[in-house]
């Protein structure tokens, strides 16, 4: 079944979201909402020419998620899904992938823009959003495409 | 700092790859690589409806990678940049993601192309690649932009 994993946070994300409840569900639906990664000095140097980047990947442990189910109703459908065809924080290692757009850096902060991640999180990793890399062709979006877009931001954005 | 978080494989990878020097860096430059991704029974209910997603994000552990460096040499550019500023696998937490085509899934095993995963990796999360969540505009891409697509298909692909 596999060795246990130690992960360790390099940092921590400040933003104004604080009810997970009112939290948006994705970058997508969180235009305007802005908050800070603060990467703890000691992986600073890490950093170096992340600025050159309008957009960032950040990988985060929900630390406030306390269930780990494998079938999950999503934000956007009242119907089941295996957790895996989901983005649901109660997940089977609790780990969230955001794509946000990097405003500046200062140090070892990262000012960002479209943040849909609770204050206070543990951040586990930063990777450059590459345009080369994320191309692709031919998207199915299975059950997700049953929602249309109005739909979709009015529930991811959760106002 | 924050606290350990510990991590549990849910599954593991079986590629061609099996020399980390001759791995593609990344999906989009491993167009006919085929694996699987075999995920362990126990969490097999999670991967209902994954297969509606013509894409998947895989999120792994790098097994092999025995370093944590924060300064780093990219495989596309004979320069040091901050590790975050790359997607090398030298980095702290050792985590890696990527995009893939899901061709079929059997039960609880998946089948893959773009594989850019060495043979053995274990996985740590599977989420839906979703078109409408991952639109982003006017996006720049730092030191990745000075190299030209031919010469990032010819380094990326490690032919």
């Amino acid at each position: 079944m596999g060795k246990d994993i130690i992960c360790r946070p390099i940092g921590i994300i400040h933003s104004e979201h604080r009810n997970p409840g009112k939290t948006p569900i994705q970058p997508v639906f969180a235009d305007g909402c802005t908050g800070r990664a603060e990467i703890f000095h000691n992986y600073e140097k890490g950093l170096q020419d992340i600025e050159g980047f309008s957009h960032i990947l950040i990988l985060y442990y929900f630390h406030k998620a306390t269930t780990q189910k494998l079938l999950v109703k999503p934000f956007l459908e009242n119907v089941e899904h295996g957790v895996f065809a989901t983005c649901a924080p109660g997940r089977p290692n609790h780990i969230g992938v955001s794509v946000l757009r990097l405003v500046k850096r200062e140090d070892n902060m990262l000012f960002l823009d479209n943040i849909d991640i609770l204050d206070g999180t543990p951040i586990l990793d930063i990777k450059p959003h590459v345009s080369r890399f994320n191309k692709r062709e031919s998207v199915r979006s299975g059950w997700q495409e049953k929602i249309d877009d109005q739909t979709a931001y009015k529930l991811g954005r959760r106002m």
